[in-house]
């Protein structure tokens, strides 16, 4: 198992941290364990000049899997764009292919409580988002800014999709809800956008190959709305890149506890790029103060989807579980009767139950 | 006072009607009211073999506010794109230059209730989105689909915004901001997209102008999940046509009754469209099950807007808020205890309470 473990920046260093000694508890003396550090991100400035410098790629090519913490630095807007920190992540998706972004929203039965929606409508939560990753309008050509015609200054951005693109996509969409409920639902703006009536036209074709799922397609605002009204509709949701940023971190927040949620970035085949949904929470950095669990839940996702360790993997959820039950709770899901405790202390609990 | 009354599709037709009630309740004899009808959506297929005809866009030239209902019905997909029902609120907005979409999300606290979230999050809830309505990928050119270089079918749509597109919006927000609580957000994806750099830079800009408004900015993906985590902290939210019109219809559903929601889409000057946020509901319609109260707060955003009317959009908007009071809701809004109405008869008892 050779994996690629790029902290990045603010609250990244300390819960990648965990997720490394929660990995090393369950893989044991089972299996070589290969771990290679990378710098990214602020931290690839720092070290190289670059938020992704070139060794970093190449360790990340030698991996089978990346173990990512975050990136990006407030204020980081005045450098140029591709030398940001958190464009790190975007030229990292793009050179290695991760086109296919998978975002779960579901939702811990203790940590009901930290959602802004009503129990009632959240109960049971279990959506599945899965994000295009290297297309649409984050990479389309043209892009760029200028003087039009009336010699205005002006910008633009290009949403692009081929066919192929769409089918990539769609087909791990189908796959993926063959898994869960069999229940797919395509998000789209096909009453606009011709970008987007190719993509209603190619996942419906798509779909023809797999007659035990049932596919429903969505307008993105009806989309948005829904999740809201009525989010246990959905099991397996797969949208285009810019309306899977906007829909995944809506629904994330549909659980109220963003420092829980876990993700994957896969390529075709089984190498991925794990990573929390939160971001780097520099205000609270380097305090011991950040939850750990969606780092160590990203690996558990590294351990399925990349190494094929389901019963490892499960281990570590079902010990993230077990933390939860006995109360633990870092600052951000603390509730009153619980036990308050640290990033350290968090992940050293999980580790230790997956010992057990 | 020449009103372009536009009923449109399915459920429009009916909640339209009630509209036109309370308005000829509210102005009475005191002004001389001239109303002229146009056809729209597929009942402009059916009249003239057009969803937009063009006597249509010419009765709208010639007054000085449209009263719009709903326009589109399910199945249109299969009719070309610029021929569809739903397709001829874009050309109205493009052709009449409407570009300053006014979405509120308000509570009325008797609905507090049919919200998904918790009362103590949405409690007071008062926001407005305002959108640009008029260019953004809705409308960027070039647009279209075709083969690319690899010989795969593609289709692409180009986001762009001028500078003085950006401004315009921007001094609207601005004004708007100042009548309220002084607080706007602009959101955009500036960490990714150039277009919505050059947003940022000009709201930024023509912010100087406005020290009095507090101005922030959020990239969309946080403002989805700021919208759902905290919504009381926004007051005005200015953003893109194709942010805007996700954002909105999530800013709506806060409120968990969209039938309650009216909406504006502002020429330069008093000009504008007024129309309910709720579509065409074909399921319901002709049934006399309609929430006429979204047309009929349009119909006061107009008096208020179009027309300088505070006073008598007052009226109207104390007459919808009474009869709530009063208990009476149609089925959308039904409550235990409460009296269960009909379109028609929701109609009447708001204009009832208006000539009170
Ligand atoms: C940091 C940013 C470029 C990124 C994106 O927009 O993809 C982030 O929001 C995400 O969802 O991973
Ligand atoms: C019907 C559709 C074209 C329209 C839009 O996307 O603008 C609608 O969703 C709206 O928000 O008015």
């Amino acid at each position: 198992m050779k994996i690629a473990v790029m902290p990045g920046d603010g609250i990244g260093r300390e819960v990648t941290a965990q997720a490394v000694k929660v990995l090393k508890a369950v893989i044991g003396r089972t299996q070589p364990l290969e771990l290679a550090e990378a710098a990214i991100g602020q931290a690839g400035i720092d070290a190289a000049g670059d938020p992704l410098p070139s060794a970093t790629t190449d360790i990340a090519r030698k991996a089978d899997a990346i173990l990512f913490g975050s990136a990006g630095m407030p204020g980081d807007e005045a450098i140029p764009f591709m030398m940001r920190p958190g464009a790190s992540l975007l030229r990292l998706r793009k050179e290695l292919g991760l086109f296919a972004n998978f975002r779960p929203a579901f939702l811990f039965p203790e940590l009901i409580g930290a959602s802004t929606l009503k129990p009632e409508v959240i109960e049971g939560l279990d959506i599945m988002i899965l994000r295009e990753l290297t297309g649409d309008v984050y990479f389309g050509e043209p892009r760029g800014s200028g003087v039009n015609a009336a010699g205005q200054r002006e910008a633009f951005n290009t949403m692009r999709y081929s066919e192929p693109e769409i089918e990539r996509i769609a087909h791990v969409a189908f796959r993926t809800a063959r898994e869960r409920r069999r229940k797919l639902c395509s998000v789209d703006k096909a009453n606009v956008l011709e970008v987007m009536q190719l993509w209603r036209e190619v996942v419906a074709r798509v779909s023809a190959e797999y007659p035990d799922v049932e596919v429903t397609h969505l307008f993105v605002d009806a989309a948005a709305m829904q999740l809201m009204r009525a989010p246990r509709q959905f099991d397996v949701i797969v949208t285009g890149n810019i309306f899977g940023d906007i829909l995944s971190d809506a629904a994330a927040m549909l659980t109220g506890s963003i420092g829980m949620l876990p993700s994957a970035s896969m390529a075709a085949g089984t190498f991925g790029l794990y990573e929390p949904v939160h971001g780097t929470a520099p205000d609270i950095a380097g305090k011991n103060l950040a939850n750990p669990l969606a780092s160590i839940l990203s690996m558990a996702m590294m351990l399925r989807h990349s190494f094929g360790q389901t019963a490892n993997a499960q281990r570590v959820e079902d010990a993230v579980r077990r933390v939860l039950a006995d109360g633990l709770r870092t600052g951000d899901i603390f509730q009153p009767g619980c036990t308050r405790v640290g990033t350290e202390e968090m992940g050293d609990a999980v580790a230790a139950t997956v010992l057990r």
